[in-house]
């Protein structure tokens, strides 16, 4: 939940005869996303979203975002479109913000997405991938493998302190993905961070994808590795075969998915489980214990780590090869 | 800002299967109101706000709430009209909270409030004075003239931290306010807490009054006072009198003020600022240096506070009796 930046009527006013939206009904800060202030703006010609980027987004990051929303957009998926300023132009600036405009999306997102929501995340998943392929702007992976050795080690000191003996068994864990970490797979640009909050639904009809802040280039089955974890577990910690072969079935038919890909999906939904886990690690170190906002417990993503790593095969995912 | 309770999904759903209000097209957290949990919940009939009431509200003070606002709403004011499920309820629960859903009201709400819209907001204030007459429940004000010692006596171990000799200062500042505390004034229901961040409007013309939640019996004209401080005084601490005059003759249109209250507005606006000033002083006091809020200076209705102490009458207000 954030409005880290607060917009005063008048600064509105004045930033909006900038567009050509229509008259301002309302205005409301809301509680969606981390990283950004966002607020719901309503005109009488359509609902929008005002985006101001906090200082955890790179502003020179910024350009690669709108162009990948604005590729998916104008290609027919639900995704939020920047919206152009009279002047054509999409990045503005607000309260000494980068910020920009997009069209709302309608929908709401479900914690617990039943198999049919898989199936469409699957689809809409595969059909990102191929439209992305003609962005010509790219961005590496800032919380890619690479990144995994630094991060637990900035944090290797207070590992012991969520459970005994931590510390090396992370180590064996986080060397033995890396070892088998697969070359050679298909790449492109990836959400990264697809969560189900992330994916809002009318029914079990997809009706958007969004925050698109963690995108990058990567690994594309990286990605359904991110959606298995966030997706395909159960509040009680177990596996949902059905709504796993419901995602990748889906997504194969968009995007047909070698035998490399398959095979390799119990060690890429590792390193997600890997990602997700240390930097819920760190930011479990690093919050103050009165905060307002509880960081998520790491050891949800240490179970899910665990369960890919003791895994035989794509079997156990709902696939036979 | 505030969103303390999350409703799942499914919560969602089978919740509003009490009402009537059609599909789901989205549901947001509104970064509004610092006491509740506020959703704006679009379906394909009508926009509404849904208030899940936190701690801080008491339980047996909701149907008072409840009352005022469909009585107002009824009347023809913009205000939030509680909507009832289909067994004719208005106060239900939810995740274990109570909460009610409301019509939701268009507009924005302005920081420095113009001219026209003071005189909005005394026509609004003087209608709903007149329309809550009617009110079957009445609610004492726990934030009035009696609670004021007792509030500053639980921090004046430490008022001299925001200022050297602070303690006897507010000690004898209050002490003249409770001495020439009017008696025999009007009194019925006042919202109490109408700063502009509680009145929408559209243009200049008035659209919503929200926020409810600190409404009460006391004297009526204590209620201007209140929108005398939170309206007519600049951001650099100046008291524009060409807004209160708008303000307070708008109100008096409506429902005529004696000379009693007319004469009574300096201590009644006087204690406004100091019942302001001493609640944002003990949440100064009491709140975390790295909380997430930043409690509001309580220097600024110090300021106020004087200003009207040192009035000598109604001129000061743009009234000439």
């Amino acid at each position: 939940m954030a409005v880290y930046t607060i917009v005063d009527d008048t600064a509105l006013e004045t930033f909006l005869e900038r567009y050509a939206l229509g008259n301002v009904l309302s205005f409301a800060g809301i509680a969606e996303g981390v990283e950004n202030s966002n607020y719901l703006l309503r005109t009488d010609q359509a609902n929008y979203i005002l985006t101001l980027y906090e200082k955890r987004v790179d502003p020179t990051d910024l350009p690669f975002f709108l162009e990948l929303m604005e590729t998916l957009a104008t290609a027919g998926m639900n995704c939020p479109l920047p919206v152009m300023a009279r002047d054509g132009s999409v990045l503005q600036e607000l309260e000494g913000r980068p910020c920009a405009i997009f069209s709302f999306l309608d929908g709401t997102w479900s914690r617990f997405p039943n198999k049919e929501k898989c199936r469409e995340l699957g689809t809409a998943l595969a059909t990102m991938h191929l439209e992305a392929k003609v962005m010509r702007r790219h961005r590496l992976n800032a919380l890619g493998p690479l990144a995994w050795q630094p991060l637990f080690s900035s944090v290797k000191s207070e590992a012991d302190t969520i459970g005994v003996g931590m510390t090396q068994q992370i180590q064996d864990r986080l060397d033995a993905i890396i070892e088998n970490w697969p070359t050679g797979l298909p790449e492109g640009v990836i959400h990264a961070d697809l969560f189900p909050n992330n994916v809002l639904f009318i029914g079990d009809k997809l009706t958007g994808l969004i925050d698109f802040y963690f995108a990058c280039d990567d690994i594309l089955a990286y990605d359904l590795g991110i959606c298995l974890n966030s997706w395909c577990f159960e509040a009680d910690g177990s596996f949902n075969l059905t709504k796993s072969r419901a995602m990748l079935k889906a997504y194969d038919k968009v995007r047909p998915l070698s035998d490399a890909e398959f095979k390799a999906i119990p060690v890429l939904a590792a390193g997600s489980a890997m990602r997700f886990f240390l930097t819920r690690l760190y930011d479990w170190i690093h919050t103050p214990t009165d905060a307002l906002v509880s960081p998520k417990d790491p050891m949800e993503y240490w179970s899910i780590l665990r369960f890919h790593q003791s895994v035989s095969g794509t079997a156990a995912y709902g696939i036979d090869l």
